[in-house]
């Protein structure tokens, strides 16, 4: 990385590595090395990366593919189980096309019912993930399915994937979490160092970096760089401290974090699976590798999960630690579990701390702008 | 049973006793007889039952009580969601009212959500349903559940639920099972020797009998009594057959079958949870009881299973025995599972049966019953 570069610069460089990340794809494919496709943050990763593949994650966050998906799939459905669908039947996601194996989880409803559909012209293998953190039943499932995984994988790339390899996987993906946490906790800096929208964009963008090792050295100097810089007063005014949580955003429902600091605040702390929800939690490096990643992956506090203390716990943490002056809940239209689980997190919010709350359902669609942009400013405007 | 009585009487008796219930229940409560409620046909009856508990099916047909559901829940969610949660909160159905313990299952993410919520207020046991029918971790979580099931009604009720009298419990429910299948298969008859109307209104209301030994007595006498009148000319006339599919019906979604049958055809079978789903299966009475039972309810052709094989499967059976020249597939508004398998359903009824299908979203409201009758008729006229 050129640290000689504008900061602006370099947070387009990560937006912008999902689309260059379309030939580095496609040079792997031609060197012979096999791509798997990932949806979701329940995914363990290190399994795929022991097996020398690379991971990517596929295109969902466009409406472009919703009206290809609607002609198979209920209008009424998440925009993201819809867009995914529609990119893996058009073959308008590079990542797609090059995809060797998919592998999805049955994380809700619709999206488990939506890969019997893409399994009919996909590879498609689909993790059976239980309804509950809790009960030795429920995790031993949970790992069963992630020494599935890795069979499935063995018997469709003809390869061994050792533990030796896991466990190596394992620390790349911990020091890559650990970079990205470091990077994101920039965020607790008041004021600010740099907006919610560069986070994001970084962290986002990081994801389609398929070489670790550089992802992490780049993550750290950047980091380091700013940090520099707001020792030597590159500082962004002082404006309220949002947080966003909820469903994953990305793509077309990144217009919530523009709303937001269009209309007179910062957002500087994501309880998403985007940002802290995948990155929070490591790894056990010392464990049996199958137990870890279980552990590791289970414990993730998704509203998928019944009940779901682990998102209110790292929700908590994380308003105290960003010093957050309100929350603002993405539901994707349709989303059952985090739609019922605002209820929850409104009464934690006011509850633990006092402080605003809103709950915002949202699609892929610009329709829905000019109305974001009123309801922020207004709950902006009594923080 | 006065088998004088006339049948239109008869089956408005069975219809009746859900409300006659409500005094009984009370009655079994003064004489210090434990109620379990529950909402859905994976629930393990029999356990309940030897525990000499009585089990009742909770209301949720009705939109009495949406709105005040709607207060803390989304209002984008399964009517059937809704109902129950808002009748549980207003105290508004007895059967809840009464209820020592109330059971429910991680079928779908709605649910599994709202049980969180009905927790609160209630004494709720959630079972961890897997999201497949496939492989022994699946297969040992549910078993696992049902013996955590015995030992929640064990020690709330401070008893032994001994395996002989789960056995017991078996043999009569499969007696049931096998005298309502009886019952609803007259629906084979052609030309038809009752209404569908008439036989749900039978089949649903024999759940809310208590006494299954007696219900079962009346089930056979009446089922012998349409046989024997059928015999002697008392037949309907020939009208296109209609086989439902779908979500449950039931209270307001029963304007389903009304609209079937006010515009030219009869239902004459029901593959969906209030008749065959429930009863097509029994439990094998020769094995351990908690394998038993885990292979019989895992083996519900619901949608919430990924894949859901069974449902085809029964499907395409009762197409055949029931001589069925269309199918009416119900989705209760914003119910995920059945909304994105009806794809599936539609090309299987057609590439294997060539007869018509349509798939109806509805909720529990009346402001669609004139398009009901309007699709209805003009679905009913092509057959």
């Amino acid at each position: 990385m050129n640290i000689k570069k504008d900061l602006p610069e370099i947070y387009e460089s990560f937006s912008e590595a999902r689309k260059n990340g379309f030939i580095t794809a496609k040079n792997l494919k031609d060197k012979g090395i096999a791509l798997i496709g990932t949806f979701c943050t329940y995914m363990p990763q290190e399994i795929a990366m022991a097996s020398g593949a690379v991971v990517v994650s596929l295109c969902s966050t466009s409406d472009e593919t919703i009206g290809d998906a609607e002609k198979d799939l209920p209008r009424n459905l998440c925009p993201l189980i819809k867009s995914s669908y529609g990119f893996g039947k058009t073959d308008k996601c590079p990542y797609f096309y090059f995809s060797d194996l998919i592998v999805g989880e049955t994380t809700c409803d619709g999206k488990k019912k939506m890969y019997e559909y893409l399994g009919e012209f996909k590879s498609v293998h689909v993790m059976q993930l239980p309804n509950s953190q809790s009960g030795d039943k429920s995790f031993g499932l949970w790992k069963s399915e992630i020494v599935k995984l890795k069979e499935t994988i063995e018997e469709k790339f003809g390869i061994k994937v050792s533990e030796e390899r896991i466990k190596e996987a394992i620390k790349i993906k911990n020091k890559e979490r650990q970079a990205l946490k470091r990077f994101y906790s920039l965020g607790k800096l008041e004021p600010p160092a740099l907006t919610g929208h560069d986070i994001f964009k970084v962290i986002n963008g990081s994801g389609f970096k398929f070489n670790k090792e550089n992802s992490i050295k780049e993550l750290s100097e950047l980091t380091e760089t700013v940090r520099r810089g707001y020792e030597e007063g590159k500082r962004l005014e002082s404006k309220p401290r949002i947080l966003i949580t909820g469903c994953p955003i990305g793509g077309a429902a990144e217009k919530v974090i523009k709303a937001i600091e269009d209309n007179g605040a910062y957002v500087v702390a994501f309880e998403n699976c985007n940002v802290s929800k995948a990155n929070e939690l490591l790894v056990d490096e010392d464990k049996n590798v199958f137990d870890a990643l279980a552990e590791k992956y289970l414990a993730i506090g998704c509203s998928c999960m019944s009940p779901n203390p682990n998102r209110l716990d790292l929700l908590g943490k994380m308003i105290e630690e960003y010093k957050v002056d309100g929350v603002v809940d993405v539901v994707l239209q349709a989303c059952h579990t985090y739609a019922v689980e605002t209820l929850s997190v409104k009464k934690f919010t006011s509850s633990k701390f006092d402080i605003p709350y809103m709950a915002l359902e949202t699609d892929y669609s610009k329709s829905d702008i000019g109305q974001l942009n009123t309801r922020m400013a207004a709950f902006i405007e009594m923080l």
